[in-house]
């Protein structure tokens, strides 16, 4: 025991945040001690209420401070159309982007055999609900573009299909800003096969 | 406002912190949600506790719970030298090699005229009032090998070599498990002047 209680204890739980480790704890934990008390005291309550006050939405699971959520409450939004994203991250991204308008389904995962997610372990049950309970008349599938979004894209169009619901799924290629020349081919090969007439 | 409110105040205390942009903390912020309430709570006390209850030794100005120190307190220390750093980290440093069994005198800083900081800024003036008081045979001076901390162990020797204390600087040299073939010309230099007869 080199450091007094008080900052040890600070120490070890910044090491239980992702991506700190025993170094980058003790540059923060001797931060913290510099910073104003104001905004420690504000840091720790902002801790305890972002744990306690926030929840899953009860209609599309997004994270959020009341239920159901704001975009869920919302109007004017297009209540026909289903964002089907697996990472309530997911749903700020598109958020910001300021062009989607519909409601939004977060599935909290994908499906990955590998680690032991199966479709009964993520929010696919509870989205096939509210197909039945909403009027909904396009689903956009916007699971990440990696092999467990593909399938869990897969297994969700297989399972609307049948009802005759529109299903779509994100468009593969290249980013703008991109160069074409450091493009691996997979995404090159989408890219070709998703082509548009111009 | 993309973001709950109890969310974006923790991304915006996260923040706050050296190194943590706005992707990171959104990444930590979720990540605490999913954290068990428990950690969180100790994590929000430990901030709290550490801005509160610790403060400076009024003998060495390490950082500590209780004054005086315990290192100061510890009646086992060799009390006639004095290993004068820049920064309670340091203290840390030093203690980790297990080998030094002095005292310390933390300076919280070193003289630095282009961030306008000057001997006064520092705890330079207390220190010399414990050689007044204390019975000191050695000042070792371990600041930083850089400018600024070669600079204030300058200025701290010349105070001091009248009193006829011993003072020591501590060496310069390559680093053991360094590599002759990497090393910048000053260290080599230094590592070249400061050799010694085996």
């Amino acid at each position: 025991m080199y450091y007094p209680e008080p900052i040890a204890k600070l120490i070890d739980s910044f090491m239980k945040l992702p991506g700190i480790g025993p170094k980058t704890a003790v540059r923060l934990a001797f931060f913290v001690l510099k910073m104003k008390e104001e905004d420690v005291l504000d840091f720790g309550k902002a801790l305890v209420n972002a744990k306690r006050n926030l929840m899953h939405c009860s209609v599309c699971f997004n994270i959020t401070d009341k239920d159901p959520c704001s975009i869920c409450n919302d109007q004017y939004r297009d209540r026909s159309i289903i964002c089907v994203v697996q990472d309530p991250k997911d749903v700020i991204a598109m958020e910001k982007m300021k062009e989607y308008h519909g409601l939004y389904h977060v599935l909290h995962g994908a499906i990955s055999p590998m680690d032991g997610i199966g479709p009964e372990d993520i929010k696919i049950a509870e989205l096939l609900k509210r197909l039945q309970n909403e009027e909904i008349k396009e689903i956009i599938l916007a699971t990440n573009p990696n092999i467990e979004g593909e399938a869990t894209a897969m297994y969700i169009s297989r399972l609307v299909k049948p009802s005759g619901i529109r299903i779509t799924r994100i468009a593969h290629g290249l980013p703008v800003g991109g160069d074409l020349e450091y493009a691996d081919e997979v995404t090159l090969s989408k890219a070709l096969e998703g082509r548009r007439e111009l």
